[in-house]
C-alpha cells in the first residue's frame, strides 16, 4: 500500500462506507445497468426492503457517488445512477472484486 | 466493476474483512516494515489494545493474509508479516488507498 502514512485513516472511512451490506451489489448494478428507478433497482437487487434500499441510497448519495434524478412527471420520476465520483469508485473497485472472486467464489 | 455477476457477493464478504477498525493500518504498517515483533507492531500501530491487536492478527492469521511465526527460543519470539496473499491484497488496495486519500485527506 502506498507509502504515504494514511493521515485519517481515510481508507479505512471509506471501507466503512461501502461494506455495509448490499452497498456493494447496488453499485454493481447501477454499474452494469446505467440509471434505473427506484422500483427497477428494488427488482434487480434481490431480497432487499424498501426502507433498506432507501437508507443505502441516501448513503450513497451523501458520499456523492449516487446522484438522484427527480421528474415531476404524474406520478413523478425518480432515477437513480452512478456521478462521476461513483464510476471512479467502481472502476478502482476492480481489481479488488476480482481478488475476492478468485480467493472465494468456488470455481 | 466486473461484469460477472458478483456469486456469493465475495466482494463483500472480503471488504467485510478488512473494514474493520485498525485492520487497514495493521497491514499498512507490516507491509512498509516487514516483519514485527508483537511488541513492535503494538508500539507502531499507536492507541491500538493488547486485546484487539491480538483478535485482528487471528483473523488476518485466520484469512491467510498474515502469517505467525514462533521460536521457541527464551523468551520465545512471535513474529507477524504478510503471507503473498497478503502482500496481494496490499497491492490491490492501492488504488483505494489514493482514492480515498484524495477523497477525504484535506491537502
Amino acid at each position: 500500500m502506498s507509502t504515504k502514512k494514511p493521515k485519517s485513516s481515510s481508507l479505512e472511512k471509506l471501507l466503512n462506507q461501502i461494506s455495509g451490506r448490499w452497498t456493494m451489489y447496488i453499485l454493481w448494478i447501477l454499474d452494469n445497468n446505467g440509471s434505473l428507478r427506484f422500483g427497477e433497482l428494488g427488482r434487480e437487487v434481490a431480497g432487499i426492503s424498501t426502507k433498506v434500499l432507501t437508507e443505502r441510497l441516501r448513503k450513497l448519495e451523501a458520499m456523492g457517488v449516487v446522484y438522484r434524478d427527480y421528474k415531476a412527471t404524474i406520478p413523478p420520476e425518480v432515477t437513480y445512477g452512478l456521478t462521476e465520483r461513483g464510476q471512479e469508485l467502481s472502476r478502482t473497485l476492480d481489481p479488488l472484486c476480482e481478488l475476492a472472486s478468485r480467493w472465494y467464489d468456488s470455481p
